[in-house]
């Protein structure tokens, strides 16, 4: 099981949880003042012991760009990540939803990321990934400050708790742009499906912390939390109101993209994800039957640019031959 | 059998033939000189031949609009046939593709239509029923002019010959507008698929003879059914070249014409056309196979506004509710 081949709690708004941790060594420089061997010392200092708990080492120097960007589309790295040219790895512990970064911006970015409204679980499972890496290590920590990192913004806690959303009828009610700002407000940011700087497509936004100075990850998390709740209950209830209008330009439009994916001969990632959109909201709407939230939530990451070419027995040349084969992809899948 | 519910020769350019004569009775003024009451006893004076010879009479006086453009839909009767105030009937033979109608712009406008390419056939008909009312009535002739008709145009041999051709390839490579203008050349028109003053839609041209006079009918149609073959040539011809040079686009909007008909919530007249048209052209390349002639034809008659709306149990109030239940039809029907 991973995040994107099941379904959670709340699967009609949330897709998936996810929690990362920033760590640093206390005996090694942060960030670029971090030379190449310093950066392959800590590396090989602390694979084994992920590798013990049943990680597999992925080092990003030694694999294609196709590769890094199919980890990067299923967010188990960041894009900085995808990019670097000194020695960096992932860990990955894909059944447990473990990806961890050695020597992105910080030493350590450990994450869990699970299907679903799943903050509790996912923070449980990263305090436990957490406790064995402190055990063996001694981490950049201070009494006031709290974990230390590169960037002076996840100071404190080092947490980040970011819920994504599925939210198609506040965004066609056009309440996107105040909910953002609200949030913003109580230090919460919306941000689209792939972080900061991407715009959101398909209603997918994601929903995080902001603040990692003084508060505690458990106030941090029940926020989220509660707010996450507070956004689906929005949602619902607008959804309800827009089937009880029976609308049939939305009827058609959820049936339509339908159409498309069971017959488009080419189909582009941009007009995917809106198609994936609409029909996510018909099967909740029960417009749609004969496809499941699953099977939809495996296509969305299989389809994506690099994971559709690599899976490919003879890797699409160009754009045009990409499309076709995600076309062919989502034919056979659904 | 109709010429709408079955496919003839050359189906895929030719979806029908259609030839009409023009007579009128001796004794009788034409035209707009004709009275109320004169027009009924031209009715009742001719009715009884046609159905003695298993046609059905239909009042247009006595029937629902809705119910006359059904039959301008279905190329029974002319537009202006539907609107006409006075006493005018309809003679329907539909197995042999007879509709005759009574007191139109000339006392008598038979005609037979076939489907596909079918010249020799429906000329052979028509001749056998203009004979059974040559032997019964004493229609307007001069030695001179021809059949003597009420516009001048149809003066001479009173018939128009002509044949519905489906021309995607031709259209596409937007060869339409010369082979227009060489038609107008030889005496021959090309117009949309109703007729005069309608846009061509959905690649469907009417192309039929323009001379009546100082020309034989034979002569007429052979003109006519050669330039048909050579259209048909081209056609097919530009069609094998679109095919070999594998286009994607092509492909993908003949699939997702495909995917329109058979997952839409509501779809408007037009689109229909629109999508008969690309689909037609999918089956004839072999890109569609799931889908026959036959039925998209069927099709193509039965979701026509007014036909559409007359065999519906609870006929649809606005345009919406008629876009809904077209879609409706199109789906439980492919």
């Amino acid at each position: 099981m991973t995040w994107y081949n099941d379904t959670g709690k709340e699967s009609s708004t949330v897709l998936s949880t996810r929690i990362r941790f920033a760590r640093n060594l206390a005996d090694y420089p942060f960030g670029s003042r971090l030379s190449a061997e310093k950066a392959n010392e800590i590396i090989e200092k602390l694979a084994p012991t992920f590798e013990n708990i049943g990680f597999k080492k992925i080092d990003f120097t030694k694999i294609s760009k196709l590769e890094a960007l199919s980890y990067l589309e299923k967010h188990y790295v960041s894009r900085e990540f995808t990019e670097k040219k000194t020695p960096h790895a992932l860990m990955l512990n894909e059944p447990c939803g473990y990806a961890v970064m050695l020597c992105e911006e910080d030493h350590i970015r450990m994450q869990c990321i699970l299907p679903g409204l799943a903050l509790d679980e996912a923070y449980a499972s990263i305090c436990k990934l957490d406790d064995t890496l402190d055990s063996s290590f001694e981490i950049a920590y201070n009494e006031e400050l709290g974990y230390l990192t590169h960037c002076p913004t996840n100071l404190g806690t080092g947490m980040r708790a970011s819920v994504m959303m599925f939210l198609p009828a506040l965004t066609m009610g056009g309440q996107i742009n105040g909910l953002s700002n609200q949030l913003s407000k109580i230090g919460l940011t919306m941000r689209g499906f792939y972080g900061e700087g991407s715009s959101a497509q398909g209603a997918i936004y994601q929903i995080s912390n902001q603040i990692t100075l003084g508060i505690t990850e458990e106030d941090s998390i029940k926020k989220l939390q509660d707010i996450v709740k507070q956004i689906t209950e929005q949602e619902t209830e607008l959804r309800k109101l827009i089937t009880s209008e029976k609308n049939p330009e939305l009827i058609d439009r959820i049936s339509r993209a339908e159409g498309i994916l069971r017959h488009a001969f080419m189909i582009s990632s941009s007009e995917f994800i809106s198609a994936f959109s609409d029909v996510r909201l018909g099967i909740d709407l029960g417009i749609i039957r004969s496809i499941d939230l699953k099977t939809l939530g495996e296509l969305f990451i299989e389809v994506m640019p690099a994971t559709l070419s690599l899976s490919a027995e003879n890797p699409p040349k160009t754009q045009k031959e990409r499309d076709i084969l995600r076309a062919e992809r989502i034919k056979s899948r659904l």
